[in-house]
């Protein structure tokens, strides 16, 4: 099938550079050095590439990733890097079989763990991003109410979320490391084997970790593209020209399948004025004519994918695959 | 079922307040006078509440919404108020005896309307916002373009968004008055009997349109309510705190179940910090403990809803109906 086919708004990816980027990944984070996290495309297809590519451990967000990910035969290792208070989905896949490790920070959420039937936790230290996670002088205790609950504690994880965005790779590399100091330090209080923690924009900087979650680099975004990582941009909306004036163009692409938090979307050869429910106004720098097919980059590859059914694979104009994105929802 | 019971996050209404909407909007612009937008809540269940409320003519944003519309038995008089270069999905609908108008502003949107087999148009204008919509004084021609392809030509549509977000009123009315100037002399040029503009921040300014497309009344946002509509608050995210820390707290909505355009959500008694894609960090004004369900209200309702699968009606803290957001996708 050609893209002019395509229903508009569709997600779409570029199967060579998903493919660049899955590669590039393997070789610098082989094996389960890398946990691959699916928060960023909630599509099993997907994973199951990372899966091929040696990466058989896999970070969740929400307990419906999980539920899926164990679905599609990929349960081996799940850790649900967040905090839950009903663990009883969780426990049922443990009943099941599948490797299910939840986070906590609380005695609440441990109390959840053990309540649920999950049997394996690690500690969530709060390593300098006000969120979740617990103050890393407090984990042996956290670590200690898991165990006397008769939970297994496989280690830490703490995500140095505020180093993601720094642009200038020295500055990242220093936030990087006050980081990780604080969660090997929580470490050594806690014990078991996993250090968990890094993402798209350290995967390559973060060398205290056991394992990095990074999920954004398999589709990349506008966002992570100013790091200068070696990802190429994968992800697209494609959307169709349906409405010229003078100055400005509009395509159907909008606030429905876009992730708007890091700011409006790019088109490549065009300014992106706005964007409206189901509408991007842009300023073409050469024209444009309706019924034209546009590329639409998101800035954020998370919320973006959340939107849609499912993700084309491209190559060049021609659509070789179709993926669900099966993980939406909670 | 108590709302302690739902799965979080969870999208869910007041159902007194939806019900003071759409009675308060029934009686200041009764049946016809209204034409709902089901954009802002993606929703057939809450359709059915406002066609028993008196208004049967709905507007769309997208095919699947028009769709949707028809297959719930609500498709007497479905106005797709976006221009489509691919009409064959509504061209069927029509051949199963639906009623099916979409706005033209281009030949090439005309051509598509004829080729796809849509029967009737209305020739959308540019009435200020840099979006879809002719030129005013290109209307009539369009409109012969569409009567020449053998269309019905219904009359015009032109969406005054800029006018929406205006907070004082007497400015607000001020570009009320400018736009639709604007398309009643487009109007003249077009013919005839339907003049169709209007949303929830104009619903009482606009008296040139013979009906106003409102959606976002119904179930409401933040933004919204900055400009003293008798419209309440009925929408919320309910979710769950996870973690808490000193000086702040953590539930588990995120980027991926709150539209993010406008803006952060609003936590009542708490300063929301930020963000990300399953959390919210909130400084509470008073404690918060592991566990406590808090009400995200959302900045902006459309893109909100259209992350969630099912709105669940409350009366106080019991969920007393649970609707399918079953017009999401395109």
């Amino acid at each position: 099938m050609h893209i002019s086919e395509l229903t508009t708004p569709a997600l779409v990816a570029d199967r060579a550079a998903l493919d660049h980027n899955l590669a590039t990944m393997a070789a610098a984070l082989p094996g389960a050095r890398l946990r691959p996290h699916v928060k960023a495309y909630k599509c099993t297809a997907l994973a199951r590439r990372q899966a091929a590519a040696g990466h058989t451990g896999f970070t969740c967000a929400t307990v419906r990733e999980v539920e899926g990910m164990a679905a599609a035969g990929l349960g081996a290792d799940l850790l649900l890097a967040n905090e839950v208070l009903d663990a009883r989905r969780l426990g049922a896949l443990v009943d099941a079989g599948h490797g299910v490790t939840v986070a906590v920070d609380s005695e609440e959420t441990v109390a959840a763990a053990a309540d649920g039937g999950v049997q394996r936790v690690v500690v969530d230290v709060n390593v300098g991003l006000p969120r979740c996670g617990c103050d890393p002088k407090d984990a042996g205790r956290i670590a200690d109410a898991a165990r006397a609950r008769g939970l297994e504690v496989r280690g830490v994880m703490g995500y140095e979320g505020h180093a993601m965005v720094v642009e200038d790779r020295a500055e990242r590399a220093a936030v990087v490391e006050r980081s990780m100091e604080l969660l090997v330090a929580a470490h050594e209080l806690v014990g078991g084997d996993v250090v968990s923690a890094g993402g798209t924009g350290t995967y390559d900087l973060n060398t205290w970790a056991t394992e990095i979650q990074a999920g954004s680099y398999a589709l990349m975004d506008t966002a992570y593209a100013k790091l200068g990582l070696p990802f190429r941009q994968a992800l697209a909306v494609l959307a169709t020209v349906i409405s010229v004036s003078p100055t400005w163009a509009v395509c159907d692409a909008g606030l429905k399948s876009l992730g708007m938090d890091h700011g409006d979307p790019t088109i490549p050869g065009a300014t992106v004025w706005f964007c409206s429910d189901e509408h991007v106004t842009f300023a073409p720098d050469d024209g444009v004519r309706v019924g034209d097919r546009v590329r639409v980059l998101p800035a954020h590859v998370d919320p973006t994918v959340a939107y849609h059914e499912r993700l084309h694979l491209l190559d060049g104009d021609e659509v070789v695959d179709t993926w669900e994105i099966d993980l939406r929802g909670w």
